[in-house]
């Protein structure tokens, strides 16, 4: 009889060839090249139950080298995850469950999208530090409600890719002896042999990382257990387990060679490959007998683990009730309970004081921090500038597991990786910091997390110009509206210390994608408003600070720190009777009814004379007003100065702003 | 008495924290932390005249921890650069030769713009590829007029950065010996000590990518010496010296602690620090004379270097005209000889042929690549997709120093880093290129680019949905308006392969800034062009391609792929006249007269009628229609699905467009 996991191997090779060649589209080096691996995982080293993907306590994979996704495909669906045959045959099909790279959210048993590299690892380092911060608060001595490892691939683009560095030594300064990384050495990427570019020492690398590096052999399912065994056996260190193997295994007019990467085989490489693994030519989407047997007889086991540990969970709730009632909390679908949000008092603030909006925000985010327990999150190494500090909570780390504060080092991009991957985890709200200009470094784990529709929170303090002496390096003008353009992220542009209050209150009921508060590094003043309900209008994303009279001859558009500069720049445009309003979240005042807008506005939006002003880039903004000329912004890059002399050396005046309300068109 | 180096390292640490203090804002902690490898860099390793910061063969010396800014304008100010004292007193202020972090551009002997970490010693090993090519074309067995050191000076954070792990496993890869970084290892970060975040081995780091890795004391400046000599030992090397040292040092109050870095250290803590070092603490911005004697002593010997260059320099260039007559063209300032650019002739294309932009970018760029031998440059392991390869040229590595063709590996952010250290470097156009949507791994790299006003360009390929199967992940929406958006960049979206010659064309004629081609996987028909004089008129950015009478109804604004798009729209909107207009570089377009710009259009733009069409966000858009449904655009993520279906799914389609146009307001 064929070995069974070499028959699940097979199946998997058979199920990944075809469904690329039926797309005509799609990379079959990796699913073929590493299809024992998929055996060996889902059949016995995953602590899982494909019955329920979902199940709290399971095991985490993650494909980082998503380009590989028949692997993912093909195994889910031989180990009984709800992935049909049907699923794999519309691969790459507009509303498959099976598109072109894993993403979370379409398929079950896909644990993060995955394909822009080396973030994949990066998000299982993030699942790791979630499951040893979620084992210190729940676990106790006699239970271990929490108790699984992270598991990830990656190939040599993952680990070329600055971000899995970043990660990976992050990984081993926090001994995260449950993640273990298998690296699927086949020495070739799209250019050719990997001999072209990528001649460095992993193991030594992985090492002086901290990490346990151990190597064996892709196709020696028994060795890879050996090795996982060993990696679980150093709980103090990460793993990178490198199996030496062949791209393309299986496919002989492509094996070991970069053709074999990305792109279809051919129907004749298909068939070729075939006949070279024994399979039948003519049958397409073959699954070996042996392969469905195989899971089927791991089905009992993989539901005992999940019946074992549903029965220490009971026995564990039973005993520990409170930790239970924190444990829904923390797992609950859907995001935070709005009544827990709606506990937190609004601030007090004085009507004359001036506070920077990212002190407002440490204020906020302490205030939330203390009824919401699962709120973890931290700064690249700019804990103070950011304001960020957890009042009276310890700093994550080996020794303070229970931690919630993390201090992610000069590492931006991993930062907001595995924020990603505490979010995608479970059980913890994950923020991190940085100043908004580094925004640019950890973009594509922003524009991830807005893919996946996972509510991280961005923390992007010194917002513009104002933030002053260090100069242009670090003056955003771009970068407030380039993320404004990233679908489905939210951003917060508080005007003073009020408003940051609700920037968080809303970035933390939002459970469908992330947001980014953006804050001043200046003291802003306090406002008076004149919407006597702006602490609900500002739900809009935008309300009345200045009304103008009832029908303004101009409406400001305005935000952050232009907003107190509005104010003053109407009343220099007296007697014009001028409207200023504040608005805090750009996107979601445009996504009100046109009513409620123009109700806002003072006015039709076709026929009001609009003008914006913001310290950034006019763009966003163009579409708001009738003239051109009517934007106070700023589209060349700053100066080093002080704040206030580079903002006026700018044109940002309350004076320039009048001169351009009371311009004759 | 005093030691010569030691009065010059006081007086670096003296103008640091006088500089720092009157400016009240710095970081103090590096200069004085540093100030003894200030003093022997430049008095003792550096091959330099401070007389001509700009001799062609001088080290390079790059202050990758760029906020230690005054490390460099202080001992730049004391070997004799062009920096005075009193461009050091107003250090921070609007238009001062010393801003907050070093620009380049501003300050003679400033090589790069530093600030953002990790990008500065990225730079370095471009730069130092930059020399071993250069070296390569032009250095006979007999004379080498390229010989010549880069080193760089990183920190922790630099360290910690992804860019800088990519760029020193390509430097590695590379065997740049001629690169020699120092790492000053005060094992302090903002947050505090490093023990916090970052507890990997550094040296075993860096020998895994193949590096020297040395260490010692950052006040031994004898000990210094001897390892640099120790680094230049070992060509095939690059070398990293790691020298312990003291953040803050000479300042008692702050030394040791992140105190010292970055704030100033108040008057009590400056005078404290200066009897602790004694020095007069009365005395502000205090240079010991024997610091300025030891530079006149000096000064002889700097210019004897460069005079024994020169003389190598003219009796090479005597015995090989050929060579100098090469070098004066790659070295001449203001870019690329213009008559070169115009001996190329554009392609002869059929006019029924369909040509991705991307296979036509390629034919331009081997076109050019022909008459101009310094354009190089390469992919992040996307060769083929991206249609970069170089017919006939060698790939640039270790054996093959005179390759033009740069396989970066799947680095992309190092790629854009180490292409603007090319450039910075002298001698070399260089481009790199990935998808458009990666551009967000590479974007903080463009925006230095942009920013020290650098002619970089980017080769983005599958640049919209089009790109199909791959799904969102790799499917730009929100890319191309976000590069759009960065001060100082030009972004060409060409409609077809003859445009596409005319996007490559002006990006190369282009001296001040980036340049981003933005190019279509799928294949596109080549345009018939109604405007006569297109390959003129393109040059303002836009252009005619369908006239709709001298009176239109209405004009689109498209850009590459949607420019056919909408000329089929036009034909099913009849009997209405649709003018068609294609935006090849919206940004040029946008600058020229109106009266210009309304000759293009057909009509008044407050009065006409203008409906949009990219593939992609409306951001930016949106002040040229009237009517915010005025636009096809794809304001969401895409799906994964054959391009043409996933573009349709989106609304894309003649049909949609034409219904945008007939529709009635």
């Amino acid at each position: 009889m064929r070995d069974q996991l070499e028959a699940v191997a097979l199946s998997v090779r058979s199920l990944s060839m075809d469904a690329i060649q039926k797309a005509n589209s799609g990379h079959p080096g990796l699913p073929l090249g590493a299809a024992e691996l998929a055996a060996v995982l889902y059949g016995k080293i995953l602590r899982h139950n494909p019955a329920n993907p979902r199940w709290a306590d399971r095991d985490r994979f993650v494909l980082s080298a998503g380009h590989g996704s028949m692997f993912l495909y093909s195994i889910l669906h031989l180990a009984g995850y709800p992935v049909s045959l049907d699923d794999i045959k519309a691969f790459r099909q507009i509303g498959s469950r099976c598109p072109g790279h894993p993403e979370y959210g379409y398929t079950e048993g896909v644990e993060a999208t995955t394909g822009p590299l080396g973030q994949g690892v990066s998000h299982a380092v993030g699942m790791a530090v979630a499951e040893s911060m979620l084992a210190a608060r729940f676990n106790r001595g006699d239970f271990a409600p929490v108790n699984h490892y992270t598991y990830a691939l990656v190939g040599e683009g993952c680990l070329m890719e600055g971000v899995s560095s970043e990660a990976s030594s992050l990984a081993g300064h926090l001994k995260l002896g449950k993640l273990i990384v298998f690296y699927d050495e086949n020495r070739i990427c799209i250019d050719g042999s990997t001999d072209m570019t990528f001649s460095e020492d992993v193991a030594g690398r992985y090492a002086s990382y901290g990490w346990q590096v151990l190597s064996g052999d892709m196709y020696d399912t028994a060795g890879i257990e050996r090795l996982v065994s060993e990696a679980k056996a150093d709980a103090l260190r990460p793993s990178l387990i490198m199996l030496k193997s062949v791209i393309g295994k299986g496919a002989p007019t492509v094996a070991g060679s970069a053709k074999a990467h990305g792109a279809p085989l051919g129907a004749e490489g298909v068939a070729e490959a075939k006949r070279n693994l024994g399979l039948d030519p003519s049958a397409d989407f073959q699954v070996l007998p042996e392969a469905y047997e195989y899971f089927k007889g791991r089905k009992a086991s993989f539901s005992a683990a999940e019946a074992d540990w549903n029965a220490l969970f009971e026995a564990w709730s039973g005993k520990y009730p409170e930790l239970r009632s924190s444990w829904d909390e923390a797992m609950a679908p859907g995001g935070i309970n709005p009544a827990l949000l709606a506990s937190v008092k609004a601030p007090e603030v004085g009507a004359d004081e001036k506070i920077a909006t990212r002190t407002a925000s440490q204020t906020a985010l302490n205030a939330f921090a203390k009824v919401l327990p699962n709120l973890v999150g931290g700064s690249a190494d700019l804990q103070g500038p950011n304001a960020v500090a957890l009042k009276g909570a310890a700093a994550y780390g080996p020794e303070s597991r229970d931690g919630r504060y993390l201090h992610f080092g000069i590492r931006e991009f991993a930062m907001a990786a595995v924020a990603n991957g505490i979010q995608l985890h479970g059980g913890f709200r994950s923020f991190c910091a940085t100043f908004l200009v580094f925004s640019d470094y950890l973009r594509p784990a922003l524009r991830l997390a807005a893919l996946m529709k996972i509510p991280s929170i961005y923390v992007l303090t010194h917002d513009s110009v104002y933030l002053g002496e260090d100069g242009p390096t670090h003056q955003p003008v771009e970068t407030v509206a380039s993320l404004r353009m990233i679908p489905n992220v939210k951003v917060y542009r508080p005007a003073d210390a009020e408003e940051t209050f609700y920037a968080w209150k809303e970035a933390l009921a939002r459970a469908d994608g992330p947001s980014c508060l953006v804050l001043s590094r200046q003291n802003l003043p306090v406002l008076s408003k004149d919407d006597p309900d702006w602490r609900h209008t500002i739900e809009c994303g935008a309300y009345v600070v200045r009304k103008g009279g009832d029908v303004p001859d101009a409406t400001v558009l305005a935000t952050g720190s232009e907003v107190s500069l509005a104010v003053k720049a109407a009343e220099l445009a007296a007697p014009m009777k001028v409207r200023v309003v504040s608005v805090m979240s750009k996107e979601t005042f445009e996504s009100q009814p046109e009513l409620l807008r123009e109700t806002i506005l003072g006015g039709k939006e076709g026929s009001l004379r609009i003008v914006t002003a913001e310290a950034g880039t006019k763009t966003g903004w163009e579409g708001w007003t009738k003239d051109r000329e009517d934007h106070l912004s700023i589209d060349r890059f700053g100066e080093s100065g002080p704040g206030d002399k580079v903002a006026a050396h700018l044109g940002f005046t309350a004076e320039a702003l009048a001169g351009i309300l009371t311009r004759k068109p």
